[in-house]
């Protein structure tokens, strides 16, 4: 087997553990020179392999690869840019193989969703026909949660124990001033088509919290939502409301689209949290908090789940490992074989099942109403908020590490994207 | 001396840390059987004590009340309630000494913030004057860490350290998609006077990361605000803004104002990050994300600052020491002797110098420009986020406890609040 060099991107949003995934295979990789040379990361995503902006990652010290581990974000810098198909877009897939050809570079792991599956299966396939084979895995990567055939998506154990606990810490705040003071509060999460994440909320019901929860998978009805809400204050004193940034009308129109007004009559300025918020304020007369968490919730690392972390960083480690044993056009998967206790190994799927897949809540894991779950998501869920994994502090903050991300000299003219 | 039971009541806004503070008075009062017999709370604050609607804390099990340490919230429920001037309604003044009477308080341990010192100042005045005297002692607590004297006020240092934690996590998050996305991030916090806690997220510009910090104590002036926001994202591709909700501009109306307003007439804020996003977007063109924190912030005891919950635990249970000293009418207080390496002591402070006072962020805690801070402020701020101290976990939640609450027999007619 000859020594081949690899190319590693982050894909899409970023999460709180995608930098562990990052470190598993960089780790991997330098534990088996003898068949992979260096690790060439694309800076700011497929974008760096296109504009041949990549990064040495073998300029960086041991500790920094490490501390991956336990950084959030993308270290080499991610991006949003979706390769339009084969025909559309031919050039750009010519580019990269002409890039990694330039590098030799051998294999190709891309860590991302749902998009960046369906360009690593476009890639091995076109790389085959120009000639120049290159082995392209898919390493999981999202916060939503929603790639089929793994039992989960790295990024997403780490959002749902946030959100869970987020919202069980705000909830017995407002369970302390609902008798004069708020009686509702309402959290957005993110979660565009799946709910996943709106779920874990709905996990501190089994702590005696009144929590309503709106997921994408259930079309809003204002009445019932209404109605559910004010029976809940009135058993309880006070309500949580946890909002997935999907929500929407039967018409398709998200909530947070709503155009409503406030009290200057300045248009409402997006956020689902905020139109939930003033509905029930309007209808029912409750005062109100609400929070939007955005960012905070993918970025959390500071309460990453432990099994998350592990997940991810075995997924990187596995991708590497498979692309070693000849592997080719594969993603590495969690499967779980138990779920209490929780265990789980790695296996693999073919991208060709993966590519373009979303996958949604089963109706099976929300409840009847359509404002709770069951019993079956609760099993589903636990086990991935499961542990936690700090990271080290310094000076009252989280000890997260900043690359130095050194340039490989560029060997190509340039590229427009 | 004889014995006597104590009055225990929370006051105003919740924190991550006020039931260690609680834990401290009830754990103290325990161990001086002697001299304390009972500790009743009051059920959401000052109203359980007017409407005689007590908590007997002696049935609640040694571990709940150990548990209190680590259980953000208020755990006996607290009020946004302010009893008017002594001339105003005296009635009031007058029915808590009839409570207390009753029961046979001789203690009154009030723990709030500004509002609840200047009723425990008056309590204890009355008292006096009615021939019931009562020990009048304020446990201070503000997130806002506006009460004068004081180092610093139980709540904020927790609440400094999630919001610069998390700051700084979105902001490595924006940094790894700005190339081509997000370029604008966004977090409102709390501090409506004072600009304490947003001076916690100005702390991330020490990581390299580029923040424009909008404090209230500063005059929002659009033009030089877009000015600075724009130079950061031509410098490092992308910006940080941190923006208290009691920005405002030179008029005195709030960014953020919804026209709503709370118990105490004052505006019910929330709302200035997407202002602010919308009018960087509007006359820029940058893309943005924004978060409203809310109650998370000054809920998130599983962030909670060490040195925050050392100091809550210990006011609490100086305060029943110095009432058992004889002490009346003053407030424990954190007492700073070193910023380098952090060492404190606990000192107290009369209540007629404590009411009424807010301190606000210093001119010279804050940078020329108006965007930032300075050393001084920096001094003054890390050892507050020092150290952590993690709640336990169970099933991958924080395990908070749910207190029984059990209630006191009343002995008086009802009451009118």
């Amino acid at each position: 087997m000859t020594v081949k060099n690899a190319f590693y991107a982050q894909s899409g949003g970023v999460t709180a553990v995608i930098n562990a995934s990052a470190c598993g295979v960089i780790e991997t990789a330098r534990a088996h020179p003898d068949k992979i040379g260096k690790v060439y990361a694309g800076r700011n995503g497929i974008i760096g392999a296109l504009t041949e902006d990549l990064i040495d990652t073998s300029q960086e010290p041991e500790e920094n690869i490490a501390a991956l581990r336990h950084t959030p974000s993308g270290g080499f810098g991610s991006c949003r840019y979706k390769l339009k198909s084969l025909e559309a877009n031919r050039r750009e897939y010519e580019r990269l193989i002409e890039v990694f050809k330039a590098h030799d570079i051998g294999y190709f792991f891309y860590n991302g969703g749902g998009d960046s599956a369906d360009t690593c299966y476009k890639v091995s396939q076109l790389s085959e026909k120009m000639g120049f084979p290159v082995q392209a895995i898919h390493v999981p990567k999202t916060v939503d949660n929603d790639l089929p055939i793994t039992d989960n998506c790295p990024g997403f154990g780490s959002v749902a124990k946030y959100i869970a606990t987020s919202t069980l810490e705000a909830s017995f705040d407002v369970r302390s001033m609902c008798a004069t003071s708020t009686k509702i509060f309402v959290i957005e999460v993110m979660g565009r088509h799946a709910g996943w994440i709106a779920a874990a909320g709905a996990l501190v019901a089994d702590q005696g919290i009144p929590v309503v929860t709106l997921f994408p998978e259930v079309e809003f009805n204002q009445e019932s939502f209404l109605a559910t809400v004010d029976a809940k204050v009135k058993e309880y004193g006070y309500c949580t409301v946890c909002v997935s940034e999907g929500c929407h009308w039967p018409d398709g129109r998200f909530l947070a689209e709503q155009g409503t007004r406030d009290a200057f009559g300045h248009a409402q300025l997006g956020g689902a949290a905020p139109v939930v918020a003033n509905m029930i304020k309007d209808a029912l007369g409750y005062k109100y908090h609400w929070a939007v968490a955005d960012y905070l919730q993918r970025a959390a690392r500071h309460l990453a789940s432990k099994s998350d972390v592990e997940q991810a960083y075995a997924l990187g480690q596995r991708a590497v490992e498979l692309a070693i044993e000849g592997h080719n056009s594969i993603m590495p998967t969690v499967v779980r074989t138990s779920s209490n206790p929780y265990r789980w190994e790695i296996g693999h799927a073919p991208l060709s099942e993966v590519a373009n897949v979303e996958k949604f809540m089963p109706r099976d894991f929300i409840s009847e109403d359509g404002y709770g779950i069951t019993d079956r998501c609760r099993e589903y869920l636990y086990p991935l908020i499961e542990g936690e994994d700090y990271p080290p502090f310094e000076k009252g903050l989280p000890k997260y590490v900043t690359l130095k991300n050194a340039a490989v000299p560029k060997k190509l003219g340039a590229f427009e994207v």
